[in-house]
């Protein structure tokens, strides 16, 4: 094959196609039909995105804005949703980028490793078989609610840079209901919104699915889970709106897997869990 | 990582996992939950199948029963579904373990190739970009009926080593009707069936969709584009249950891409299509 490197990887089970290309070699060669060909599970190699792995000063040569948005990184996450759209920040995905950068020894994991993403730079720590990436502050709107085959819940509206709304529910086995798209308040969200339902599986834990807007029920959504820690927070009244006074974690698992969310005492919303790679070599795809 | 060998590949979008093991080095080593995480669309690689490249006599070694089943060949199939139990062969994948052979040099695709499964000895013919195999004689029984979302169909019903029920419906645009599992007579099919659903395209040209028990709807099916052609010749008055007096051709559309297939004046199924590699590397799965 002519070919080029590719890595797969999946931190709970969110997966992606990562290129590395270091120096910008792929700029003009990464257009949408190839990203979606890449992402394909049945003729490519499968993911929910494709993640170029590129030098911050290499990118904002080719792409000038860039600059700012990595400013004080060696790596920029240039990061493609399945369709090849641009997307500004995956909280998985940004979790399996710094694996990798770990793992071919281009970043040093013993100190916190801020990465460029389109929606700014993203601080990564890395401890035992978990990173934990800085996903900044919630922003708590008016309750909401959502329905689904005709069957409504209450929502807590929760802004983690892309909106969100948060139920809880009696149990998550409804497939019938739950996996349908649900029906959303137009104003509260003009621009579509992820849906969460949670149950309450124990003390500062609880388990949740997801249905994304433009993708349907998925195995994990990072921004989700900071959205489901921040309303069950508050449901359960272990802080108010303005944030815990000490660091609080709470258990969230995903179908996909187990994250770990802290809102910190500074307001800051902290996602940890494994992030893995499962196989590397080369396409021509 | 400490890693092993894979190349990725597919026909007509049933994509399959192959395992490079000439001499059989991963003997013990290829249990259920092994085939399984690698097949695994998220956490894994991805793939309908996996398939263990292996010299024939290195297998007759490990399991002497397949040196018959070899018999003649130096290349041997070991094919797995992806829940990891062993399958004895597969239409599409026996044409990328050729396309794997040849792109390795391992066998010389200007004449016939015989390849060793579980079936029994397969032969794979190379033309163009396309690989043949010659999938046996069908047997066909009496006609059937099946039943989704309480339509009934009457169906032809085809063997080709494994049981086939083909009906004919007015558009395969009914997804709501379609994808549900079809309801078959339980004493023609003690061991269930696969459905196909077919639609005439033109002049000896159809497209199917299909059902596999155990699998729900796939993206393409070797065997069932085999018995969708059979089929469609008898319901066309192109041949009787005989087969007809020369070589046969049609084209079947399926949801990943086209086959032909062959009744020849032999009475033999020959199913012609693009076998595709899209990635190899190394995995620590």
């Amino acid at each position: 094959m002519s070919s080029y490197p590719f890595v797969k990887g999946h931190g709970t089970e969110n997966d992606f196609v990562l290129l590395p290309d270091h120096d910008g070699s792929l700029h003009g060669k990464l257009e949408a039909g190839r990203v979606a060909a890449l992402c394909d599970r049945h003729a490519g190699i499968g993911g929910d995105g494709v993640m170029r792995v590129i030098r911050t000063e290499a990118l904002a040569e080719i792409d000038p804005e860039t600059r700012e948005l990595g400013a004080g990184t060696e790596w920029f996450m240039d990061y493609r949703n399945s369709d090849g759209s641009l997307s500004e920040m995956c909280g998985n995905g940004v979790r399996v980028f710094g694996r990798h950068l770990a793992e071919e020894g281009l970043i040093d994991p013993s100190g916190p490793v801020p990465v460029g993403t389109r929606a700014g730079v993203k601080v990564l720590t890395f401890a035992g078989d978990g990173i934990t990436v800085d996903m900044g502050v919630p922003t708590i709107g008016s309750p909401t609610q959502v329905e689904v085959a005709e069957r409504g819940w209450q929502a807590t509206n929760v802004d983690m840079g892309n909106p969100h709304a948060v139920a809880f529910v009696d149990s998550l086995d409804d497939a019938g209901t739950l996996l349908q798209e649900p029906v959303h308040d137009r104003e509260a969200y003009p621009h579509g919104v992820n849906v969460e339902f949670v149950v309450q599986r124990g003390e500062r834990h609880v388990a949740m699915r997801v249905h994304e807007r433009g993708s349907g029920e998925t195995r994990s959504c990072g921004t989700g889970a900071c959205a489901v820690m921040v309303a069950a927070a508050l449901l359960d009244g272990a802080c108010d709106t303005d944030g815990p006074a000490e660091d609080l974690t709470y258990r969230v698992d995903v179908p996909g897997g187990t994250l770990r969310v802290t809102w910190t005492a500074a307001g800051r919303m902290l996602l940890a869990g494994p992030a893995v790679l499962v196989a590397q070599g080369v396409t021509d795809l």
